[in-house]
C-alpha cells in the first residue's frame, strides 16, 4: 500500500486523542437520576401545598385517606361535599362498594329524619336524604389553564397537568376536564340525567377508566392512604356492591383538616422539577433496559409529599 | 315573494316524506349492546378454550388465582416455569410483595437440599435453589402473528391482540410483545443482566405499567381469581416488600389443572364479536352521555368466562 499523507495526519491525530484520553481522568458516564430521586430532590420552591380547606380526610377502623378536592373543576360539588361533611352526613355512612379493577364506593348515612322506624343498618340506602342534583361538572373553560404537555399521545384528548391534576383538554369545545386516574374522586349518579348529588363518591383502585372522563364529575384524588381501601375485600354483588350491610366498612367520621392535622405538598406540575420528572418517567433508567420514550396520563402519578 | 315551481316540487316531497312517516309505526332508535352484552351474546366459535396445560392454579388459603401462559410468547420461561411447577417448587413459597397500584409478587419456597440447617419461615428468600437464569424473552419475532389492530392510538407502540392477549409490535424490529396491563404475569428479576429465572412471578394489580415493556418477560395473565390477591393488605417495606414473614401469604400448592378443575374460555381476538365488543368499549352508551372515542390497550380486558 503506497504511502498516503492524509492517512498519516489522521493516524497521528488519532494517537494524539489517545494520549490525551489516557491522561485525562476516567470519567463514568453520569447516571441519569431515576422518577423518585427527582422528586426527592426537588427544591422547596417546586411544592404546592395542599390547602387544609380543600383537604377531606375520610376516617375508618382502617386508616385515614387524604382526598385533596378541587374545586377548580367542579366548584359546586365541592361546595356540596362540604355542606355534607359539615352536616356530618358521611358519618356513620358506610363503603358499600368494591368493585376490582375499578372502584371502591362510599355513602352517606341514612339521615334521622328520614331513617325507617324499626333503624337501617349505617351505610345501607335506605332512608338517605337526598340534597338537591346539581348539574353536571364534567368540564370546564380550558381558559385560564396553563397546561404542562404530557409530551406523550395519548388516545383520549390531548393531556397534560395542571397545578397538581391531571387533565385533558378539547380544543373544539375550548374545554378541559380532570381525568380518571388510579385514585380519582367520583361523584356516584344513576343513569341520565341524573348527575349525582354528592351523598355517594368513589375513589379509582384500578386501571385509569378514561372511559369515563366527561361522564362524571371528578371533585379530587386520593393523596394518602388509598392502600388501606384498595385492599378491602372485593363486593360479591353486581358491581361489586356488597350483598350484605355485615360487610359494610362503616365510616366513623368524615371531616377536613385542622390545625393538628398531616399537611401535604404536591409536586408544582409548572416547574422544572417536575419536567424532569415527566421525562425520567418516560425514559426509565437502571433496573429498564428499554426505555419506552414514552408514557400515558395515568401512568404519571404526580408526587406527593407530607410537608410535616 | 314570486311563485317557484322548483319550491312548490321540493315541499310536496317534504309533504309526501311526512304523511309516509306518519303511517310507519314508531321505531325506537336500536339502542346499542354493552360491551357485556356482546361478550354474553358471542356465540360458542368466538370462544377459545385455554389448554390445561397452559392453566397453572396458584392455592392459598385466599382461595386459587387461574393463570393462562403464553408458550407463544415466552416458551423458554413457561417451560421452566412448568419445570418448577412440576417439581413442586412453589409449595410452601409465598406472597413476599404486594405494591399498591403495582404488583403482587410471589416466590419458590426455600429448596431442601439449601435449606439453612435452623430452617427458615415458608417464603423468606434465604435457601432458594435457583435454577439457570434464562435468555431475555421480553419480544418475539412479530411474523406469523395476525393482530386485530387496537383501533385507537397507544402512546408507546402500535398495539391491538392476538389470539386473546394484549400485544404490542414495533415494525422497525419486528418484534411483538405482550404488553403489562391490569392481570399480567411476569417474571421477577434484579438489575440488568438478570433476566429472571422463574422462581419469582408477579401479577400486576394497578393502571398498566406499560413501561415494564420489553424490560421483563412476560408469561401469561390471570384470567380468574386475582380479587383475592389483589385485595392484599399491601406490603410496608420498600417497594411493597412485606417487613416480616408473618406477614406472608404461604402458597399450598401451584399445580396445572386437572381433569377435574373448572375450564376457561377466552372470547377469540379474531372474532366478529371481538371486533364488536372493541367498539363498543370505545363508544359506550346507556349510563354514558359522552362516548370517548377511543379506548386503550389496558382498558380493554379481553373477555373470559368459565365453560363448565
Amino acid at each position: 500500500m503506497p504511502f498516503s499523507p492524509r492517512r498519516a495526519i489522521v493516524g497521528a491525530m488519532i494517537l494524539l486523542a489517545a494520549l490525551f484520553a489516557a491522561l485525562l481522568p476516567a470519567a463514568s458516564p453520569p447516571v441519569p437520576l431515576s422518577p423518585g430521586e427527582i422528586a426527592a430532590a426537588a427544591p422547596a420552591t417546586a411544592w404546592r401545598a395542599v390547602a387544609p380547606q380543600n383537604l377531606m380526610l375520610l376516617e375508618t377502623a382502617r386508616g385515614t385517606m387524604a382526598i385533596e378536592l378541587a374545586p377548580d373543576f367542579a366548584p359546586d360539588h365541592v361546595a356540596a361535599i362540604r355542606a355534607l361533611v359539615a352536616a356530618g352526613r358521611f358519618d356513620g355512612g358506610a363503603i358499600t362498594r368494591v368493585q376490582d379493577n375499578y372502584v371502591v364506593q362510599w355513602a352517606a348515612s341514612p339521615d334521622a329524619a328520614t331513617r325507617p322506624a324499626g333503624g337501617v343498618p349505617a351505610g345501607t340506602r335506605a332512608g338517605v336524604a337526598h340534597p338537591a342534583i346539581l348539574a353536571a361538572e364534567y368540564e370546564r373553560p380550558v381558559k385560564g389553564l396553563a397546561i404542562t404537555p404530557l409530551g406523550s399521545t395519548d388516545p383520549y384528548a390531548r393531556s397534560g397537568f395542571w397545578n397538581g391534576w391531571p387533565v385533558a383538554t378539547d380544543s373544539t369545545t375550548a374545554t378541559a376536564w380532570l381525568a380518571h386516574c388510579y385514585g380519582s374522586i367520583g361523584v356516584g349518579r344513576d343513569n341520565p340525567p341524573d348527575t349525582g348529588d354528592g351523598t355517594e363518591l368513589y375513589a379509582v383502585i384500578g386501571h385509569g377508566p378514561r372511559h369515563l372522563d366527561r361522564n362524571i364529575t371528578l371533585v379530587g384524588r386520593v393523596i394518602d392512604g388509598i392502600e388501606a381501601y384498595s385492599s378491602l375485600p372485593r363486593g360479591t354483588g353486581p358491581m361489586g356492591f356488597y350483598k350484605t350491610p355485615q360487610e359494610h366498612t362503616v365510616i366513623s367520621r368524615v371531616r377536613f383538616a385542622g390545625a393538628a392535622d398531616p399537611r401535604f405538598e404536591v409536586l408544582d406540575t409548572a416547574s422544572p422539577a417536575f419536567a424532569a420528572y415527566l421525562k425520567a418517567r418516560a425514559n426509565r433508567t437502571g433496573f429498564f433496559v428499554r426505555a419506552a420514550g414514552a408514557t400515558d396520563l395515568c401512568n404519571v402519578q404526580v408526587p406527593v409529599r407530607r410537608a410535616r
